[in-house]
This record gives structure tokens, C-alpha cells and sequence, in this order.
């Protein structure tokens, strides 16, 4: 990678291993009744990921000078959102995934009707948080954000991709609807999560936002493009989750529309739209440049 | 029933169909993409069910002179929570069930993922309507609101109390572990409609708010206890959904722990406590206190 990469790393690893503190004190304690359940939302949340959505949230803080608890806090809130989508789109009547993260699945691991309710009970969990205690300088604009973040994982965001992902299997998709179906599978949370890190600080100024909504735009189908890249590419090893399984699954995936070489291409010209987004906004956005640049290059 | 009959049935039906006018506007079109998730998303919500919470937030808002479209409005995220956890209830994995308010369960008329998504996307419009425009007279207590309806949702509520639902099958329960299921089953999102209901209006105090919670309770076990005798007594056409499956399935109910003599006194005590609750509210407090007798005295 063409960047500062201990400084990033270090950088990277703190971001991840607050989180995994924060995220574990906002789940409740595995042994308060219903321990089963509170046992499987720890397991389908904790320990696993690379946390790209609270790394872009952290990022995005640093322009809007957002203090550290606030960052945590929006972040495991779209974090809890990212983990139920995956638990229901493991189960046997959506993608039927054995593996994740290196793991068994949720209802491998449990049964099925508790992986229903993980899910349903990380998504309440997630408005939980983000409406409690002060995340803004107002609680209007509070309020804005967690509005923000029910749109973003509703019908006509994250659910609604999965629908559009389901209504598609086995049908060959053209360019611009496969990425209307990614603007909302992933992105919708990506731009969520960029969004809220920046406007959960005193500092959210208007213009610096569709700078930076922009960039989450870019960075959010960037991700997809290099996860049908790797998915292409990668052992199940390598993954920690299954390889190959979307386009064994008859999914359209980037790959198997522009072919490998266009793939490779388009996630390099995505990378330079996120950067030219941050034109401007000087060294506060340095992260999220090293964000962009770790999501198109990263090898996992 | 002892009450002002033709009245109260007049109020009942003027905010059904209130209800059902906000319900179907608060949904997304049918048409809007993706088609096939709004369209039945609209299948799960509209045209069905007595409305049992909205009723009770319309009642607990004549206390504190919650506005109109403020009431819609709460109620409407409630309705959208309870009927998100009556699709995921009803799929194979949980209660298996085919037939729901007289017409096929979601995931009959349309497939399983789809009824996951639905549910999914369901509670996030929940919360999608109740941090959106103004629904409380200062941004910090709406706030509050839609911090009470995701504890409600969540884990320590609705969808801990049907994880403890799972986890009973087949076993005996004492009557406070019965109690303890359906506070949470049921109680916890009846308990959020009621006092949802009562802070969206400005006149909302804290001595009526206390007072409203322990009615809450007592009419949301009520409920419960009722629609355990009503599944003992009646037929599937009248119930609009199968009879006697909770018994079959071997799930205990207040009928097969206590027989059906004391479910029913119990029901009659519980509604006694309903009404003792509301002493010293006045005038205010008369669709509440009718709302009670309805509950228990119902016959479907």
C-alpha cells in the first residue's frame, strides 16, 4: 500500500479494539435472562469483522471534531444493523451460509428461531443506543441521525437491497442495475456510517457533508466491487466466510458481468472518486483517504 | 358490556380507520422498488387486527391532549412492531404458522425471505416514523419515545419474551414464570403504546405517567390471560387465526396452569386492577377505562 502503513495500522488497530469494548458493553451480559438470546447476539457481534463501517465513522469524526464516546456509540449502532443483515442472510431461507467470519453461522450454532430473534433484537438494539444519552450538540439533530440510520437499513436501504439481491438470482443484470442493487445491499450503511461519525461532532458543517457523502458513495460500491474481486479470487480460508458462493448461487456479481480485468479497473477508478470527493477539506480527512485506499487494496 | 356501547363503538371505529388511512400512507407504495417487499410489506400491515394498541395510545392521549397526527403517528410505529413480530412469528422456524387476521401468513402468500425482509423492514419504518417530524413538544423527549419503543422491541422486551416463549415449550411453568414471559411477549410493546400515546401531547405529567404504567401492566396481562381463554373457547373462523395451536404445540397458557374458571377470574381481577390504576384521572380517563372492559370482555 502507497501509505503511511504503521501509523494507519496503529491507527486501525485502536479503532478496532475500542469497539470491540464499546460494542461489548452495549450488548447486554450474556447471563441476564434471556441468557440464550443475550449469549447469541454476543456471538454474532463480538470478535469478528474488520469493523469497516465504525473505522469509516471514526474517520468522518475527525473533521466535525466528534468526541470519542459519541464515535463509539454511532458506530455500534451501525454495527449491530451490519451484524442482524448478516444472521438473517445466513439463514437456510436466504443465503443458507454454514460459515462466517471463521465461525458457524448463528442458527448452525444455535437454531433457527434464535437467529431470528438475534437478528430482530440487534436491530431494536441499534435504535437503542443511538437515541440514548447525548450523541449531538442538539437533539434535533440527534434525532436526525437516527432517522438517518432507519432509512438507511430499511425497504428502500439495506432490506430493500437484499430484496433486490433475492429478486435477481439467477438473472443476468445490466451494470447500472447491479449497482442500484449495491447502492442499497451495502452502501446505504456505509454512507450511514460516514454520515453519523461526521455529524455526531459539534463541528458538522453543511458543505463538508455532501463532500463526504459523496466519498461514502464512491467507498461504499468500491467495497462491493473488491468483495466480487476477492469472493472471485480467494479461498474460503483466506474469507472466513464461504468462496465463491454468489456466483455458484447464479448472483450477478461484478465479476461475472465486466469480467475480472473491468472489475480490477472499476474499483481503482471508484478509489479516485472517493479521493477527489475529499478535495478540500485538507489533512482532517487524511484517514478517510487511507481508508479508501485500505478498502480497494485490502487482500481479505 | 357495562359501558356506552354505541359510543365507544363510534370512537373505536373512527380511529380504525384513522388508523388504517396513517398506516397505509406511512407504508411505501406498492409500486416504489423494490415492488415485491412494499407490496407485502402493505400485505402484513394493512386491513387487519383490532388495533388494540393504537386504541390505547389514542386513550392515554386524551390525558395529556396529544394531537391527532402525533397519536397517528406513534401509533403507527407501535402498529408497525407488532405486526413485524407477527410474520417472524408465524414463519416455519418459529410458530409455523398459515394463517393469520383470516388470510394466508406472509410467508405463504409470498415466500420465507421475503417475510424475513418484511419483518426486518418493518421495525426499521417503526422507527423511521418516530423520530421523524415533531412529535413531542421538545426534541429531548421524543428522544425518549423512541428510546422506550426500541427497549420495548428489544431483547429485555418483545423479542426477549419470545425467546423465553421458545425456551418454555414443552415445559411446565409456574404462574409468575407465565407472568414473567408475557410481560415481556406482550406487555412490554402494550405498555410502550400507552405511554407513547400520553407523551406526544404537551400536557404530559409525571404523576399521570406513573399511573398509566401500572394500567399498562394490568391491561397487557389482561390481554394475554384473555386471548388464552378465547383460544381454549373459540373456533378458528371466529379467531381469524388457527385455535387451540398453543396448547397443541405444548406451550403452557394461563388455561393450562391455571383452568379455565381462574383464567377467566383472573382476567376479571386484572381488569379490576386496570381501572383502580386510572382512579383520580377523571374524565380524561374514560377510554381507558373502556378500553379495559373491552380487552377482557371481548369475544374475538
Amino acid at each position: 500500500m502507497k501509505i503511511a502503513e504503521t501509523d494507519f495500522q496503529a491507527w486501525m488497530g485502536s479503532v478496532q479494539s475500542r469497539m470491540e469494548t464499546a460494542l461489548a458493553s452495549f450488548l447486554p451480559a450474556a447471563h441476564v435472562a434471556p441468557a440464550r438470546l443475550h449469549e447469541a447476539m454476543r456471538y454474532a457481534t463480538l470478535e469478528g469483522g474488520k469493523r469497516v463501517r465504525p473505522l469509516l465513522a471514526f474517520a468522518a469524526g475527525e473533521l466535525s471534531e466528534a468526541p470519542r464516546e459519541r464515535l463509539e456509540a454511532v458506530s455500534a449502532a451501525v454495527e449491530m444493523i451490519h451484524a442482524y443483515s448478516l444472521v438473517h442472510d445466513d439463514m437456510p431461507c436466504m443465503d443458507d451460509d454454514v460459515l462466517r467470519r471463521g465461525k458457524p453461522t448463528v442458527h448452525v450454532e444455535y437454531d433457527e428461531a434464535t437467529a431470528l430473534l438475534v437478528g430482530d433484537a440487534l436491530q431494536s438494539l441499534a435504535f437503542q443506543i443511538i437515541t440514548e444519552g447525548k450523541l449531538a450538540d442538539r437533539a434535533e439533530r440527534q434525532l436526525e441521525m437516527a432517522h438517518l440510520l432507519a432509512a438507511a437499513a430499511g425497504s428502500r436501504g439495506m432490506a430493500g437491497g437484499q430484496q433486490i439481491d433475492l429478486d435477481a438470482t439467477g438473472k443476468t443484470l445490466t451494470v447500472p442495475e447491479l449497482e442500484f442493487m449495491h447502492i442499497h445491499k451495502t452502501g446505504a450503511l456505509i454512507r450511514a456510517a460516514v454520515l453519523l461519525g461526521f455529524l455526531c461532532g459539534d463541528q458538522a458543517a453543511g458543505e463538508e457533508r455532501v463532500k463526504l457523502d459523496r466519498y461514502a458513495k464512491a467507498v461504499g460500491l468500491a467495497f462491493q466491487v473488491v468483495d466480487d474481486v476477492l469472493d472471485h479470487d480467494a479461498s474460503t480460508a483466506t474469507l472466513g466466510k464461504t468462496a465463491g458462493k454468489d456466483s455458484k448461487q447464479g448472483k450477478p456479481t461484478y465479476v461475472s458481468i465486466l469480467g475480472i480485468a473491468a472489475a480490477r479497473s472499476l474499483a481503482g477508478e471508484l478509489r479516485a472518486q472517493a479521493h477527489a470527493a475529499l478535495d478540500g477539506l485538507g489533512g482532517r480527512a487524511a484517514r478517510l483517504a487511507q481508508l479508501a485506499d485500505f478498502i480497494v487494496l485490502r487482500k481479505f
